[in-house]
């Protein structure tokens, strides 16, 4: 059974095809991998009120999906004068935190840990997924019937869309997180989706396309579910697959939850 | 007085410091800049809509803000089989449509026309400006009072926010358009906002950050206008500009609007 927070990352990554790899982000962010656990907390990012919780649940190790510190590699030269980077960076050190980035191989995991996840969340994981593992075929609906779904099973009051909501749909694309604009419109074309599902999108892009691909007779919709919203379910399953290897040590998956409020 | 198209860009350009610029995306991206010009429209994006509203205006000439084909340098050899692009550049060759973006060399203007036009249709033009063009003194308020004037004076049933509703501010950032998560933050921090207006935001980074902010007692908030709601008015104000430098064109400006619907 592990006992230092390195022997959990090496237990992990061992479960995942092609991993590790030279140039992943999924890296040590902060602390000292050598301590022995205490406890593990699972969360889309390592917030302070995530941290904080972490804290009060006496976990010293941290598995964040997102950068700590605003920054694809969580480089922190940029910050070094930044109050809020010298008061996350303080409250990290003073509880003795380590940190590890688990983003590439989630996703590499097969199936994707994060699409595993959030699927589970909507009880789609028995629908047919035939041609592309990312594409999901539902049962025939339309635009809005399909908002009506996610906002209840991810517990959104509200979401955000390019599209007729009278459209019927039922070829959807699991487009999670912040994949970038010209993979979206790859993916709505290449992959013949009906609507996209996608955590962050590009306005001028994607946005832009599928309004386009509308006002030119195509059959096509964006639902935009908010970063967070994409994937937090994702690590929440992580527990799930993490804890049978793992039976005396506690892991709890912590909501970061969506920071925007839309009023 | 200008006759050919070419001859109205020549005008414009004359007026902006520092251009023209060779790396600038401020180019002819379809059509024929030697034809004489019919009708100018003005707008943010040249989506189908719009285009097809300056057919109906007998306008052959779009002076768009942002890309017409989803990529930054309107590059289109990635499209070359998509069924968008296919129509949209079909439709610009059918009705002899020529496109110049007017990005880059509006934000030169001295000052920014984008800023001045959003500034007008806010009644913010003679609020002070002191240290910094893009930093705005409002009279003393909370993030749901200007929250509330923006709905208003912009038109928007919503808008997203991060941040403390009650929070006072009066410093305001004018972070138009998408200018990246580095640089809200950068601003955010080096600027001293209370509050960064921006049009489209990196939830990972720029969100996270605000909240991160929040947690650790700093004073701030962004609020997320969507880009076109957040440009829009910089090329209706480009109408004003223009038009008496060429008194015998017609010159209409188009709203594209905001792609996105909440729900």
């Amino acid at each position: 059974m592990p006992k230092t927070i390195q022997e959990v990352i090496d237990l992990i990554v061992a479960r995942i095809p092609g991993a590790p790899m030279e140039d992943s982000v999924d890296i040590i962010k902060c602390g000292d991998p050598k301590k022995e656990v205490t406890g593990i907390v699972t969360t889309f990012t390592a917030s302070m009120d995530v941290l904080r919780h972490a804290v009060a649940h006496n976990a010293n190790f941290i598995i964040t999906h997102e950068p700590t510190f605003y920054e694809h590699r969580d480089n922190t030269a940029w910050l070094s004068d930044d109050p809020v980077y010298t008061a996350k960076r303080a409250f990290i050190d003073e509880h003795n935190l380590t940190i590890w980035r688990f983003h590439d191989y989630w996703h590499m995991h097969e199936p994707d840990g994060i699409q595993v996840g959030v699927e589970k969340a909507l009880g789609w994981e028995e629908f047919e997924h035939t041609d592309n593992r990312y594409v999901v075929h539902i049962p025939p609906t339309t635009v809005s019937g399909l908002l009506g779904e996610l906002k209840q099973k991810l517990s959104r009051p509200t979401l955000r869309v390019v599209g007729d909501l009278n459209m019927p749909c039922e070829r959807v694309g699991m487009l999670l997180g912040a994949i970038g604009g010209e993979n979206q419109i790859k993916a709505l074309h290449m992959a013949d989706l009906d609507v996209a599902l996608c955590g962050e999108t590009v306005e001028w892009q994607t946005c832009e396309y599928v309004r386009d691909a509308i006002a030119t007779g195509q059959h096509k919709a964006l639902i935009i579910l908010g970063h967070a919203t994409s994937e937090e379910a994702g690590m929440h399953y992580l527990v799930e697959w993490l804890q049978p290897q793992l039976e005396d040590i506690s892991i709890t998956f912590i909501p970061a939850g969506d920071p925007i409020l839309v009023v």
